[in-house]
């Protein structure tokens, strides 16, 4: 593996695996002076653990931080900053269900790539590093990217968009913000997320599971974040979405349904306001040109129903190369839509603070406009 | 600008302007002994020049490529191959044209990001180095890493799924081969193509555009390339297409149709075909866990419509800070979708040898598996 | 700080300060297969621990080092390796020695440097990040990548080759080998090594400290190796070990001393040793244009005189910006030359492994020479 | 080949060999504003260009630089500077002398690693990628940031300090600034250059060729620049020199002859200077932690003795593998030693405007120190 550290100054590199001792998540680019402690970072964690409701994981993961380094007398030193998770629901009963099946594919899992890629070695506890459970490194380290983003007048927010095919109505930012954690699914529109609560239960009960879209808002960036051609803010949040396991998709603004706009549709019409320019709609999402326009960032991801089910299916043995049934599994979310909401809000936290980094040391040489 | 480096050890680095002296390519990483001439890269060149057709841009750059380093009788050398493509077509006239309403926004343009990044030096002649110009870089280096796949067995193609509206059947994977440059769309399905053209050149005279969906496909790819977790493959494929002008939207395999699906559905179940595994559906699209897994890597994106327009719109003078009129404009692409598809391919290629020749030498040091 | 991660592929990224929490390590880029446990890493972190001798610091730190991530059953899975070192010896007593003087610049130390960048919010015990304590990160990933190289027929070692100004003779490959744990000035020369510690002692007596020179060796490594034109094997290394503190110089080869030479001196005579080129001298020390020449690389760095002295030194009050005396500090390295040995090791081992690796996945390229 | 991009967020690539059809020069992060036109770049390469005088090489090369991308209007818009210089002095019967040889080892010279690495297809013209001619690119881009930095009250001067053992008094900035350009030994200290001259002209008779050492001084740069651990100033311009060929040692500040020194003799004493702290000496170089402490940063390079003699040398024909006489050759330099003193200055000044500009982004992070 050799991809992970994200980031080009505000860098995060992170480590462990789902059974193994534990996460260690260190984030370099951390300025001195940021009032910090375990007190904000432990909230995300605890959006994104399992066992939070009955349309998620029954895995019982307090995902405790701690950090270890780079925070003296209360503040950040601007020395890297340490997080440890401890691994502690790593009950030997659960380790010997994944032993089991450790030698057959898990359809929709990356079992089969990891065994191409890291042969016999690979860790199949929990899918080992392929598991969801790495993400709460990036979730602890976008707590602390959102903290600095908050002290720049930035605010990421990401919610339930839509779920088990049901879709939220258009919401204000305010709303979405005050709504996010009002229920289990994420939503804000609180009719839309009972029934997709609903949809997911029944579909659970069949042994199945459900995907979703996730919709990310960022207000508050000043207009000129980005980076062309190739590191455009686009490019940068389309790379951090996507890394993140069972998305397989992203869009910004108006995305996919661009294709059927006309240009006249799509263009965003920009007018003056007191001394800035503003836009009468968003379409662009907040980037031009890969840059930042002054308006909210708006991008979405779809993520794929759970891989793992409650129904036999048709699979393979990798080590014995012959076909076999991989029995159903009862320990699973039902969806993980939910649980990705933290992570993607981490995520395009990331992205921002290290663009706006980029930006800034760059400005600093421009002498006149 | 920070950005114009694409890639880790397979490395492009580009620069020029629509309207400035030339364009210049670097391409480093490229292994010595590949047979190369202008002759490799040209074609790929003409595919995406202007020029080609009614339903795209009338502007006449002939787009002649020279190699200038890295190669020695006909072979690559193993130095960083050099490329330029000097601008012809940047007669007075027009560059008078783009002068008359370079205080002015054009509605999704980059003419206000840039304006507020990079002040009064931007170059406003056809948009700097925010136009879709750039891509010419783009095309050139990937035509280079195309030549280096094929050596290796991988086949990068890229069509036009939809456009106005208007998508093309189901093909195999030959037929889309065969069928891609049949027609001025780029669309390999050939009624599709005459509706899309006939769509397109309706909606040109109303003085508007339209946009489309590139859907790019890799075969060939052997199983295990990808660095999880931030760097796996699907997230570096997204950076790659997101980065080009006028995308809106990435989406791997199944993409944004996972939301509504079942986990029974989107699971893809393996079977064994001989020595190797074979999976029964591509819902995927080649990766999982981020690393291929040896079926078609497939891809799609979103092209918005093209922003300039024949029709006048409102927009605002960033100079004067006053809202006003921006006329219609003559001379632009009624669409810019099959002039992506050679762009597309070139920067599925690019991060495909990038990730390629990081996973080789990774495993390189696996004594046994 | 935005420097804390080491290499392009084989990736190391540490954290942590003298008297925090722990040192964390994460090191990317390890191949699945290789065995490991903590006994392979703690003896190199037992060689640059402190307490060693009565030449070195009195700090009584056992640097235990745990392995909390990317190993299963005893071996690397392919997952980013994890590891982590508390810090035991932080006894209040010791903090508050430093507390009296955190106002104060030490000379030779970076107090001031950092005040300047961080502020107030440097963390001030012990020097904080920019204590040596760091290098314990540097040891621990170094280890591994020494394992990796052994597999692959590469052995590193390094030893003190001049110290309190007494030069070491000139000694066979083996000899160093041998040797060089032989004594705690780590001179594989013994009556060299006898006079150094003898020549130390005196100098600590009086309150001051001695500096000195430590050779670096590769052997094994094939040719090849190196990246022209701005990442030459050469230049790699002398980034490496220019980045352990207290390290002024670096040279290869000849390095210095070919000032006054001819180029008929300089140049080394090649001749056909059955299949392979050898040299008859080493003047290159290993690389010539930046690539290994399959010779032993040879490097040398010169390593300051501790900065803590037990004499009272006129310095600066950064906090009033006045004069004052620095009071005679008695807990101290007499030298630290003897303890650069491991990490000057660990920095090369970083860089062999990291440019083999870019190498090989480059040359996979390559289908004839 | 994987090297040829250098810096971070201020970005060189290049590209080019000694008898190809041109270098080219590819600057990202360079700052809109900035007034700049290939007058600023000449001088530097016509400094840098052989031809000069009768203890470096005859051969003619102009170096005519043309700029091509990211200027408008006489100044640079924020996009990648472009620039190309083409080769003209590439004589077919210059080509023939190095056809004769092909197959030789040059001792001293990168043609056994290269053939190693890139095997037949090695451009053997001139060297290729491996002449000192690629520093022509480094030169251009140096020149660019020079310009930067001065803008920045940042000024980088390098001279020649020892040549054919001959060394240079100790000088002011002043003075060495005055009179670098004096003669054609490139050193201010007219009786030294004197001699220096004289010496390598005695050399040169006899078939034989010098070294020397040159340091390079940058002053003016603020406190505070420089990334630990891994990225420390220090560590950066160690890298930035090394990889300049010819180039057998880096030191900063006292450098080596820290060896020898003791504690109380190696640190610089600081005192107030009105607002500001500086130090009675300068053995740190300006550099302590690796961060700028407001003193002038000193470095020095050795350059080894030029490895094309007049002389009859024993070699290898790498493709026979069979020893043999490589014949004197005529047309080179006695020396480089003054050439490279433009280069070191580039290679000073790219990896200053690099972490000043890094440090600036992180710290307009900083609310209150």
């Amino acid at each position: 593996m050799l991809g992970n550290t994200f980031g080009r100054l505000f860098r995060v590199t992170t480590c462990g695996e789902s059974y193994g001792g534990a996460l260690q998540i260190i984030v370099d680019g951390v300025p001195p002076g940021l009032e910090l402690s375990e007190a904000d970072i432990q909230p995300d964690l605890d959006r994104r653990r399992p066992g939070q409701s009955d349309i998620t994981s029954p895995r019982q993961e307090t995902d405790v931080v701690k950090i270890v380094a780079g925070v003296f007398n209360g503040y950040t030193t601007g020395a890297p900053v340490g997080m440890i998770i401890y691994n502690v629901d790593t009950l030997p009963k659960h380790v010997a269900q994944y032993e089991k099946v450790k030698e057959l594919m898990r359809p929709g899992h990356a079992d089969y790539t990891y065994h191409v890629k890291y042969g016999r070695f690979r860790d199949w506890r929990g899918a080992g590093r392929a598991s969801g459970r790495e993400t709460a490194g990036r979730v602890a380290a976008g707590a602390l990217a959102k903290k600095l983003l908050a002290r720049e007048g930035v605010q990421v927010v990401a919610y339930t968009k839509e779920m088990a095919g049901i879709r939220a109505r258009e919401m204000s930012f305010d709303e979405i913000v005050a709504g996010v954690e009002q229920n289990t699914a994420r939503c804000p529109d609180p009719e839309a997320a009972e029934k997709m609560i609903q949809k997911t239960l029944e579909v659970k009960k069949q042994g199945d599971t459900v995907g979703g879209i996730v919709e990310i808002i960022a207000r508050g960036m000043p207009p000129g974040v980005g980076e062309p051609v190739f590191d455009k803010l686009s490019a940068q949040i389309a790379k951090a979405l996507m890394s993140i396991g069972a998305v397989k998709g992203v869009e910004i603004g108006e995305g996919f349904s661009a294709a059927t706009k006309l240009g006249s549709e799509s263009n965003d019409i920009p007018y003056v306001d007191g001394d800035r320019v503003r836009f009468r709609t968003n379409h662009a999402g907040g980037l031009l040109g890969g840059i930042t326009n002054g308006e909210d960032i708006v991008a979405r991801i779809v993520v794929k129903p759970t891989s793992t089910i409650s129904i036999d299916q048709q699979t393979v043995n990798m080590f014995k190369m012959e076909e076999t049934i991989l029995a159903a599994e009862t320990r699973r979310d039902a969806t993980i839509v939910p649980r990705i909401v933290p992570v993607a809000e981490a995520m395009m936290a990331l992205v921002l603070v290290d663009q706006l980094m980029m930006w800034r040391g760059y400005s600093a040489f421009i002498r006149e406009k």
